[in-house]
């Protein structure tokens, strides 16, 4: 089975509005069927990373910040953007190590995800960096105000429990390396 | 432990540029040491759903169609956006049955995750809809080409594995109804 009868056909793009965070491209696109004409917004990152890091002593890093989109706290595994040229990987030791101090360990990439394949082009690859140690101080950015914690995974399933620990991303980073979930449907069909 | 030290105060608040999908806001922000200002965006979105629907023969409803921020096609659960004043389970129920014909079946809440909580404000509304059944055609906008499979969970782990399934908030959905992720760390320190 071919996808033609759902692959849309670009005809043409344009810049949007300037935005921090995003640069926003618009898309002229035909629908496969009705060949009806649609502009469609994408908005270009750079990529996405997120890290589960647990200690020499099994304890995950976690940090707790103040997110400016929902207006309160949230608790999660570090998260961070890519700078211009910068791997994922390096940008993943560098902010694990910026925003909690923690760093060496051994390294396994748990894969990458989408955070929203409709507007976003980038991926979120996620690492999870086992035997990490405080090798030194937090480095923190002057926007910056991040407070870290170091939880066992039944502290965090407590903070996913009583809803401070939300951030999707971060979930599936941490139900990638630990059995966070109780699942509502054993069954495999 | 009072979080004064990582919270930050709101001065101000203005409209940014339009957008389709999201209202731009900017807010001032005075950071909780410095007491230096930033301008922080703000994404505001009506609240998001997904649900993940299994037939009374046990299998996954899952659709697939080109995704315009990825250019490229995805395989997912089910997602939408409520319609102003529409209750989210509404909206569940109302895209399930548009995107696929599915419906019917019994409908558990897998409670809510925040897509991305440093930019957006909305939740994402996670159901269970358990043994549903074809009740009518697919009921498409015409901005949409959706192809509608039903899967095995070996299936969709199939698929995400080969990368054709990797949105982050349809994941997190799949994850909370069946084991899905083979964890790297099965110790529960």
């Amino acid at each position: 089975m071919t996808n033609d009868s759902i692959r849309w056909q670009k005809i043409a793009s344009e810049p949007g509005p300037e935005l921090p965070l995003f640069k926003v491209r618009y898309d002229l696109l035909r629908h496969p069927s009705s060949g009806e004409e649609f502009r469609r917004m994408v908005l270009e990152a750079p990529e996405w990373v997120n890290v589960v890091a647990t200690t020499t002593e099994g304890q995950l890093v976690m940090v707790e910040q103040y997110r400016f989109g929902i207006g309160d706290f949230t608790i999660e595994s570090v998260g961070g953007i890519a700078d211009e040229g910068e791997a994922p990987i390096d940008t993943a030791k560098r902010e694990l190590l910026e925003e909690t101090g923690y760093g060496g360990g051994v390294w396994q990439s748990l894969g990458a995800v989408q955070a929203n394949p409709a507007t976003q082009n980038n991926l979120v690859h996620i690492w999870h960096a086992d035997g990490v140690q405080l090798i030194k101080e937090q480095d923190l950015d002057p926007g910056e105000a991040i407070r870290v914690h170091l939880m066992s995974v039944d502290q965090v399933k407590e903070v996913i429990a009583d809803g401070r620990f939300l951030n999707v991303i971060a979930l599936t980073a941490v139900a990638r390396a630990y059995p966070i979930w109780d699942y509502v449907s054993g069954d495999n069909p």
